[in-house]
């Protein structure tokens, strides 16, 4: 490899939701930045989460979407970490909770920190995002520096007061940026994003008229809405419990930390919250995703032990549904307006804001750091092609702008960048325990039973001859209801005799066998039904 | 019954996406207002349709939400239809599909008709929804009068130049009105939903500026629309292809009966599409609900011959995805991006309002009929609270608003308005041919199927003693891949193995065998891998 060629890769980083990983490569040294898990897709069914099967980070905030694979890539490789504090600790969170904490190499860096990893001069600057201490990143390389915007906004009044650095994005624009990749998530919402202090304005204008209780469901890792509840509490004289496991845990490093500020007083235990009156009661609460085991989906279920949604309460879903998501939040909100809770979301009231650049901030950026080449990165496809139009309209030629996705390389050398080849970048399945394990025949085949179950025919043959030696079973799941059906069963079962009897040359060639069961019943139960269950002979020869 | 006793029912009707079916009961007879389909929910897997059981019918529109479920309570049901001449002709084409339009008894009414069926005397009075001719109902009954909106807005300016009947609604209102059902779809909307004509204005827009062919998608039934592109395409010289079954049939259906104004020469034959330069092209088509059948879903997978996605193509999405079908939709907005077309959709621009009054338009109707009791309808349980919540902020007192799920019925007297309990008001669930043939036991299976597949267990006994007299066989799908998990596999068959040697009191009792099996193989699973396949074991004596 030339000496100053570097490639940008992609690996489960761009093109859909969460995953947002990237290799950078020079030579045989490797600098990875994030690596999230993804919600599984409709598609991936019974797949519990996603993780992309590289590893060796720096990670620019604690989202999962950013940080959720790490502790299964920590498994794999020995790399250094590097993370601001806040980030460092929600990773410790889930690090310990893996059992992987003593064996994580994790280094504190913060915003302003400049570091060298291998050939890479890695600068950290701050960046606003629905999560404080939010890092973008300045990586210069032997072919030049690159931006790697973090996931972003331009907050003029964040809550935690600390603005995105522009000074620092106008120097690195100074100094010439080779490219520029950048957060694209909002790439279809106009104008600008609005400041989190709206979501404070919306709690002061709640809290005061709800009668009862004020429950508010958020992401664990949102610190900055759950300080803003805290905010919100004490201004209108209530104190705050804190439910569901993540939540518990992230408040508490959160708090250590020095990221939450809470006063001694406003934290209630959990016996202590159905002793106060509802009015002096706020809940901040996981679940805003309508994720089935959370808090929140137990409380609308009415099978929450420690919280009974009641008549005055009032739940507050502060958060967007993720895509996909939106049934099972739907879902939630429905069961609570049922249980008689007043429910305040996103299509009613501003209770929520994104932690995304709209065009405008995009453009902002984009004109900034002026980069020479422009890749689009988080997000759909759409969002990829959204954002390379912006960077066309501020000025960057088409040529200049790469909209690539996962395991696309883009490679830069001196006389410039071009697009070669691809990596494998497959995503690699975590279900249950095992992380690999699933592959897509099994995901197929999860399908496909979820279409039309499956039917499963058991029958003994002679093992010289290949003639049945008794009736065939039939066995169906997700079919037909077998009770209902018995005439249609028996009359499978008729088929596949007649078949096997009929079939001109006898054998005991297995697959002939199940070939045949498979073919004589698939025709049947289609013309029957149109419907086409998974078929699974079972052949016995003695 | 009493004399005037009446009883309202929502059948399949209420609570969520589709159905929108209303029983009005008086003694022996019974009114039917709509038997529509939902799309299939999520956790209906693999069911392809979802209808109420009752029948006999007025029929407001001709949306297939209002109208799918025709089709299949005819052959229980010899009702007469009513409907106007737009919604006559779509259930026309679709009774001819399935072979039953002679059986159907349908009479033509028009807004302004009033007819007595059985003791209700129903009048029909026009009103603006996202398709031509719907109507809402005045039905007066031994009990009073009843209002059934339909399903409306009010457009000032509609495509068809026709109002919602004001004057009528405000003459209804005059008479006293007993109870108004009305439209809650919007109900999480504030103000006013902005007038078709605004689709108009973007398309006007958009089309000059388009170098090359425009592809518009929208609802079959959507005439309005379909009127707005030939009426744009006209204006800036374009000719009009119409494409996908269902659209061409509407298309053809709604021309012959005078609700589509398309002048000679304008519509391309399907051969003709491609002679034409792209600029002088546009394309009215099926999909815009990523229905994946559907022609716009086929171009975007480049599986449709007739007509390939090419760089300089504008597809326009011209409708918002029905909550469920966001991933369907987006999944094929990424591929048309992919393929080089330019995508408008819902985030991005105008390209489609809503056919639903919003808040303030919901109010309207309530002042204008001021009714005694009000029963929201159509729309999830959310929706139905929210309308019931503007009820009450224009006066009607709570005790007065019935916010009531299927199956729940409303009985009125002299004395007043009772909810006086329920009636089994299940779906029955079309699949494949049959009706009614899935029911829950068949879903449930599909779903575990669905989440972490089956494994089969076949092993052979001793009828007399319950000893295995061969190793069992191990076969699954959709839960681990086979070729990768043999050691797994084969762990599981010495499992099985060892717990039927090991059971205390042999026995033949195929229960007990069934039972051992499961277990021991339920919890084996579990512990390697922490998911939990459907076991199916198929014990065979000899």
């Amino acid at each position: 490899m030339a000496k100053n060629k570097v490639r940008l890769i992609p690996l489960g980083g761009l093109g859909e939701i969460g995953k947002n990983m990237l290799v950078v490569e020079h030579q045989d040294d490797i600098l990875v930045v994030d690596a999230g898990l993804m919600f599984p897709e409709n598609e991936m069914l019974g797949v519990d989460l996603v993780i992309p099967d590289v590893s060796g980070i720096v990670v620019t905030h604690g989202h999962e979407d950013h940080t959720g694979a790490i502790r299964h890539v920590m498994n794999e490789f020995d790399a250094p970490l590097f993370a601001t504090p806040l980030t460092r600790g929600l990773l410790e969170v889930k690090l310990q909770r893996g059992g992987l904490l003593e064996k994580a190499r994790i280094n504190t860096i913060n915003a302003g920190d400049r570091v060298d990893i291998g050939p890479f001069g890695v600068e950290f600057f701050h960046v606003c995002h629905s999560i404080p201490d939010g890092v973008g990143l300045g990586i210069t390389t032997p072919a030049g520096l690159i931006v790697h915007s973090g996931d972003f906004k331009f907050d003029h009044t964040p809550v935690d007061g600390r603005l995105t650095d522009f000074a620092k994005l106008s120097q690195l624009g100074g100094q010439g940026v080779l490219a520029l990749l950048s957060d694209s998530t909002n790439a279809e919402t106009p104008g600008y994003t609005p400041s989190e202090k709206m979501v404070s304005e919306m709690f002061d204008r709640v809290f005061p008229k709800a009668p009862g209780r004020i429950i508010v469901a958020t992401f664990a890792s949102n610190i900055s809405r759950i300080q803003q509840v805290i905010e919100a509490a004490i201004k209108h004289d209530r104190r705050v419990g804190i439910v569901g496991r993540s939540m518990v845990e992230n408040v508490r490093m959160a708090r250590d930390l020095g990221y939450l500020e809470v006063p001694e007083g406003v934290l209630l235990k959990a016996e202590e919250i159905n002793r106060l009156p509802g009015e002096k009661v706020a809940i901040v609460t996981t679940g805003s995703q309508g994720e089935p085991t959370s808090a929140l989906a137990r409380m609308a279920n009415g099978d929450f032990r420690l919280l009974q949604i009641e008549k005055d309460d009032t739940v507050i879903i502060s958060a967007r549904p993720i895509p996909g998501n939106e049934e099972l939040v739907n879902h939630i909100i429905n069961n609570l307006f049922k249980l008689g809770a007043d429910v305040l979301y996103d299509q009613l009231l501003d209770v929520h804001v994104s932690g995304h650049a709209s065009q405008e901030e995009e453009k902002l950026m984009l004109n900034l750091l002026r980069p020479r080449y422009f890749i689009p990165i988080h997000g759909e496809y759409r969002h990829l092609m959204l954002h390379a139009k912006l960077a066309f309209e501020v000025g960057i030629p088409p040529d200049n702008i790469f909209v690539i996705e996962n395991g696309q390389v883009v490679e830069f050398e001196q006389r410039g960048a071009r697009l070669n080849g691809t990596v494998p970048a497959g995503y690699v399945l975590v279900d249950g325990i095992g992380v690999g394990d699933v592959g897509q025949v099994v995901l197929r085949d999860r399908r496909l039973l979820s279409q039309d179950g499956v039917v499963i025919v058991t029958i003994t043959v002679d093992k010289q001859t290949g003639r049945p030696l008794t009736e065939p079973d039939i066995i169906s799941r997700g079919f037909v209801y077998e009770r209902e059906a018995e005439g249609l069963l028996e009359a499978a079962r008729e088929q596949v005799t007649a078949a096997l009897e009929d079939s001109v040359s006898h054998t005991a060639e297995w697959s002939f066998i199940n070939t045949r069961i498979k073919e004589t019943l698939g025709k049947f139960f289609y013309d029957q039904t149109h419907r086409r269950p998974m078929i699974l002979p079972v052949v016995m020869e003695v």
